[in-house]
This record gives structure tokens, sequence and C-alpha cells, in this order.
């Protein structure tokens, strides 16, 4: 076994879980990953807890999603053991990274609206979402298996004390805050409140890599547009150069350039989904290059991301309210050049540099 | 896909399990049994049941036992899982028999105890356990993997309604029987009760190849010797010649050419584990060949075995006691020379050979 996959498992089971005796683990990999799935479980039985090895496959996906009638109900043993456990790992890692690119959009916002009980009793606990390299990821990438590899692994082992400490810089500014704007190019020019929501510092436990800080918009505040210029991967198919335009916290219109129609799929899983549950900074500079891989893309250092659907409940002040949706759609704004955030009228990034860096 | 995973998996589905809309269905498959699962998953969309994809590997399960302590708790995410569950549809397929061979008896066995509610959960339901082809399996049973391809496929897709037919010949016979007799060669002599237990015709449910007829011996009535003289893999090793004596139901006392320590850690799990749970007579003509695997060697059709632990409780008369023991553990006769099984004094088959049959 390659030694960066235990490293890249011991990582996860202690500094993103913080794993203890006695906790019930799910071990949720692809088939590629089976070697980290080995160095998790026995790291699991060293530490005493109880894994559960679940798998996923976009094929086997798929070939669900398209045999149904497009009708689901919540399945009942699956939102049991989630709420019976208390730390999962989530790896990523398919071999196609389109394979799921003719399930009908609808099928998939209609799953996603069954599956939402249960996503919840998993966000409730610790989870750890990560990705394992493989030869399809690194192709999505425009990589070499071997560079994509070093990559991750290298991604994923920064020394997250120093990490956290940058963040905290964003996150004292980001607390103190009311309003945020942010300017880039002819496409984005958008206001939002974000007073009275907390901001989190991801310094590398719900996702690993983390590298950014994220907070939540007042859901009614939102106000312009936003043009989303880096591309994202959804349902297995490639959405480019989306246009939003909010005018009290909803998307009252939206283009996209490619697969707009999975777009549309997204606003139509639920009301909320039009709400921006999540305004996020990258400052990961250790990700300094776009590999069509969110968890990676969003944690660039010179972004911002903001999804609509559902807020994170741990982000939102008790006197603004938690939107709730069956969906988490992240999108990205590239900030590297004519680009400015301004937070309460003080510039603190320009051109992808903060106030705060030499 | 080889269309016979798509047909392997339709008997599961509408024979084994007849499986219904709304029922909440778990898929374990090992990872080299994708396309299975892929099968199945379609198959569940369009009966318009919920999938669940679990999946293990020895590999890491081995890294899992060897790292503990050697003590386990009952994991409670696993069992709210079975207890919700309404249907389990379990491939086995490795790539390696004995991956597990250097796990300490005594650690399995402790983890089989804890792990007893979970499976009761799961004998509970309806549940199918069957094999997918892999080069691993092929190589134990030396055979060419398309060889083997060709004998589990061969096995799975008999007429299940002509085999039940068959078979309820001697369903009729042990189901009004009292005492059963098996003598075979120089080693085996052992009388037992069935009085008050019921026989069950397996024609393809909980095993895929079914092609037996099993019950359960009144626990406290068996008595005499037994020589398995087919070997079996039991925690990735091979153990031979197991000889067992038996007085007022118990294992007085055993040895084994190979591995008998492997057996000793099987009758350490609980007491119960040195009572029988299972008689079981092998009626299927289609196997035939010894694969060194359980699911198909104890359904050959000159083979008795018999399970020390775990007694089936639909086979388990009100009046009897039924044996409860985390283990259970087949292992077979080979009834083809100098062989009788006599029930209440009548020869119902010599040498392999039933007396229903030309």
């Amino acid at each position: 076994m390659d030694p960066r996959i235990r490293e890249h498992a011991e990582t996860v089971v202690d500094h993103s879980l913080d794993l203890s005796a006695g906790d019930n683990l799910v071990i949720r990999v692809p088939g590629a990953a089976e070697e980290f799935a080995v160095a998790l479980h026995e790291l699991a039985g060293d530490r005493g807890a109880n894994p559960l090895y679940l798998t996923y496959s976009d094929r086997a996906q798929r070939a669900y999603l398209r045999a149904s009638d497009g009708e689901f109900e919540t399945p009942a043993h699956h939102h049991a053991l989630n709420e019976a456990a208390d730390a999962f790992v989530i790896a990523r890692g398919g071999p196609n990274a389109t394979e799921r690119a003719d399930v009908p959009p609808e099928t998939t916002a209609a799953y996603n609206r069954a599956m939402k009980p249960v996503q919840e009793e998993r966000l409730d606990s610790d989870w750890c979402l990560t990705q394992f390299p493989t030869p399809g990821q690194a192709q999505l990438a425009g990589m070499s298996t071997a560079a994509y590899e070093n990559f991750v692994w290298d991604a994923v082992s920064i020394d997250w004390a120093d990490q956290r400490e940058f963040q905290s810089q964003m996150v004292d500014i980001l607390d103190d805050a009311d309003d945020v704007r942010i300017r880039s190019g002819e496409g984005t020019d958008v206001t939002m409140s974000v007073a009275g929501n907390t901001t989190i510092n991801d310094f590398g436990h719900a996702n690993l890599p983390g590298g950014e800080v994220f907070t939540a918009p007042v859901r009614d505040s939102v106000e312009g547009e936003v043009h989303f210029d880096l591309p994202l991967y959804r349902q297995g198919r490639e959405i480019e150069d989306v246009k939003l335009r909010f005018e009290n916290g909803r998307v009252e219109s939206f283009s996209a350039g490619r697969n707009e129609e999975v777009l549309a799929g997204v606003f139509d899983t639920d009301e909320s989904a039009r709400y921006l549950g999540e305004l996020g900074i990258g400052m990961n500079r250790a990700i300094d290059r776009f590999t069509y891989n969110m968890l990676f893309d969003e944690k660039m250092g010179d972004t911002v991301h903001m999804a609509v659907g559902a807020a994170y409940p741990e982000t939102v002040g008790e006197e603004n309210e938690l939107n709730e949706s069956a969906e988490h759609v992240d999108m990205i704004v590239d900030m590297s050049e004519d680009s400015v955030i301004e937070v309460d009228g003080e510039v603190v990034q320009r051109d992808g540099t903060f106030v705060f860096e030499s």
C-alpha cells in the first residue's frame, strides 16, 4: 500500500473526525478506493470504533434512477442507519465523472428530495468528505495519474494548524460583518447581509482538503448579479458560465452556457433551491490549479463560491431563517483579476490577494 | 454486461426474494461484483424497491480484526440498519479465500458473538446468499474462470419448480420422521431425533443456488460419531477431516487433520456451538463437483451436511429447544460410497441414490 494512503486515513480519523472508542463509523468509499478502506478499517480497529463498509457506484445509481418511475420515498433502512451512526467518512473517486450524464435531471431532483432526511441525519453527525485519486478524476483534471495523486495527497496533508490560523483572520472579519459586496469583471456585482450569522473556519474537518471560510447569507438579503466563470460538474454534466440574478434573495433569472437544463432541474427541486445557502471564500494556497472537482476547486486561494440550496445550520444565527433544501450546489467565481471583496465598505481582498497577506 | 449477470439478478429479485414496491433492500456485494450490483440496482428501480449498497472486503475486515483489542460491542448503526431493512441480497466473491488466514480464531469468535444480534435481524427478514464467480474462487476450485462462470450460472438457473417437486419427496419423509441414522464408511455412525421439527425445502430462496432439504436435530438427541470427509474453508483456512463425537447432543470430543485450532475457536465461541443446529441433505444434481465453497458443496446430490451452532428458527418445533449460537458452521459427509441414510429404520438413500430416484 502507498504509505500516503495510510497517512490520508490517519488524517481523516485523527484530525477530521477525532474518532473515539465505541463510535459507530460509516465508511463509504467507491470500489477503486479499497486500499483506503483497508487503512480506515485498520485505524477503526486500533481506536475501538465499529466500522460499517458502504460503497457506491455511479453505474449502479444510474441504473437504479433510470429504471425507476421517478417517484421515491425516503428509505427507512438508510435513515435508521444514519440516525444511529456517530461518524461518516465518504470518499469520492469514481472511474467516470460523466456516468450519470443520461439520468433525467428531474429524476435526480426527486431522488434528492426523498433523501433529504437521510442526508440531514448525516450532517448532524461528525462527517468527512474526501477524495481518493483515480485515473478517471486525473483525466478530468487533464493530469497524469501520478501527478494527480501528488496533487491530492499534498492538498490533504498540509499543516492544518497553520492553515487554521491563516484563515482565522478572515473569520474575524466576516463574523463582525454586516454587509458583503463581491465584484468581478463585467458579470458579478452582488451584495448580501451576513449579520447575525456565524463564519466557520474549515481547516479539514467536514471536507478534506479543507481550506475555506464559509457562512450563510441572510436569506432574503442577496441582491444583484453573479457570473460563475468557473465550470462545475453536476449529475455527470459540465455546467458552464452560470449567470444568476437575485432579488430579495431569490434567483429571479438564470442562464448557463452549457447544460442549462441541469441547472433548471436544481431550481425545480424545491423553492429554497432558489436561495443562497452559503458564501464561501477559498484560502488554500496548496490547491494551485482547477481540477473540475468542487471539493478542491472551491478551496482555491483566489476564488469565492456561493451555493444555492441548503445552508449549514451551524452558520445560521438564531434570529435568521435557515434555508432548508434538498439541494446544495456550489458554484465558483474566479477572483484573481479585476475583482474585489468588500466587507462593510472596506476592501478585504483585491485580485485574489487578501489585505492581511504580505 | 454478460447477460447471465442480469439473469442471475432477476432470479434473486423475482424468485429468491419476491421483491415488492417499497421494500427496503440491502445489496451487499464485494468489489469484483459491481456489474451484479448494477443489475440489482436496475431491478430495484424497476420494482420500486429502495436499494442501499453495502460491500465488504476480507482485506479490510482482516485489518480491522487484527488491529482491534479482541473485544467487540454490537454496532448500533448496523443493527438499526438490519432492523429496518426488508430484504437482503449478499453475494460472495472475494479475490483470495485465504485473506483472513492470519486473524486469530478467538478474535473472530469474539466478533461473531458481538454481531449475533445484527445477524439475527437479517435472518428474520427475507434474504438471499449467492455467489459471484471470480478468478480467486475459480482458482480455489481448480477451474478456469470461464468454466467456473459456467458452473455458477448453470447452478443458479436450473428449473426451480422441478427442483422443488423433486425435493418435496424427501421433505415428506423427514417431516413425518422421528429418528434419523446416518452411516458412512468407517468413521460415521450417528443417530438423532427430528421429531416435532420442520423440514424446509430449499429451492433457491435463502441460498442461490438452493438444492437441499434441511431441518434441525432435537438438541440433546444426537449420539455417535461423524467423520466429515470433505474439507471446508473457515476464516480463510482449510479444515480437513473433522471428526466429532456426540453424547446427549453435545460435541464431547473433536479433532481435525488440519487447522484444528480454527475448529476449537468455533467451539469456544459459545456453549451452543457444541450442539448441532442443522441436518441438511444435498439434492442438487446440477452441482456435480466439489469446489471448496459451502454454498455449492452442501447442495451436491450425494452428500449430507450438519452444522454446529445456530438452528434456523423455522425448523424448530414449539415443543423443542432452539439452539441459539453466534456460530453456524456447516460440514459435509460424502455419501456416494458405502453410505446409508435411514429414517425410522427404513433406508431412504444408499450410496448417494435416493429410494425415490429411478
